[in-house]
């Protein structure tokens, strides 16, 4: 983690030695777990670890096609596999050559894109939830309709909501104070 | 809006005039819409309107409450109507008394809220979209089941949530650059 901060293999990336003489130039500061960091890289999987869970669980359901809020489930978990590994081989690939992830373009990218899919898969886990929760206790009719198996799905598409939310918190809150 | 950023009657709130003689002290920049501003009291407004419309079309149709999401959709729009009241009538009085909300207590506060408060409005609104897609274009059920109307408040919490969004983003900003 701390020596993502100080590339030093390619020079484009390597911000120029602090030679004293006033006050030091203002660049972003190292937060754990954000882009370009082992934590960063740790929740990446998590992300995309959770997503497959629920994309795997809900595609394994005979039937799951027929309620449109499952399908849009099953199509933000797509995209948030998608995103997550993209991002994902982008951290391993700054640790694996010690660039810095950290312009403000780059950040500004990861918070657009983190908000969104976060928002898509919060959206697809709460439509997701609302039916269960109407099949399971409102019609009570939970025993041909795999509620559990609905219930892990939906479980699995919070976890991977609240992973994508802190990363978006994280290059968020580098975005602001950076500049 | 100007004047919110200078406040003049209560001494506690007055930041120290700059006399000049090195850089001038950080303090937090005006930005439209933040708390403490007339855009930060339009938005509450809005938010608290978009909640209300919300909240009354949905008690107005009978037997709502024998579906979870939409009763867990009225409890969240309860909580966001009070929330946006609280936090405009703060506003009004900062307004009225030139005060200034712009300390980094305060607009934590103010995050934590805006964030709580939105995402359970989010969550409501998307519960009660999948309930009513379900029962509009799956199952064909909208003659009986007052179809307009579950889409009518269901819009109504999209646009409680999205201007509760928009405060989120303003506050959090506020609070990542002033530190």
């Amino acid at each position: 983690m701390e020596a993502a901060s100080h590339p030093a293999v390619h020079p484009v990336a390597v911000p120029p030695h602090y030679q004293g003489a006033g006050p030091p130039p203002v660049r972003m500061k190292d937060l754990a777990g954000s882009p370009g960091t082992l934590g960063g890289l740790v929740l990446r999987f998590a992300q995309l670890g959770f997503a497959l869970a629920s994309l795997c669980i809900m595609v394994s359901i005979v039937g799951f096609s027929s309620v449109t809020a499952f399908c849009f489930l099953v199509a933000a978990m797509v995209f948030q596999c998608i995103w997550s590994l993209c991002l994902g081989v982008l951290d391993f690939y700054a640790l694996l050559t010690k660039r810095s992830l950290r312009n403000s373009l780059l950040v500004s990218l990861f918070v657009v894109g983190d908000w969104v899919t976060s928002t898509m898969t919060f959206a697809g886990a709460c439509a997701a939830a609302g039916i269960t929760v109407l099949i399971d206790n409102d019609l009570n009719q939970c025993g041909p309709n795999h509620c559990n198996r609905f219930e892990a799905a939906t479980a699995m598409a919070f976890m991977s909501w609240f992973t994508t939310t802190i990363s978006f918190f994280l290059s968020f809150w580098l975005l602001a104070t950076c500049r």
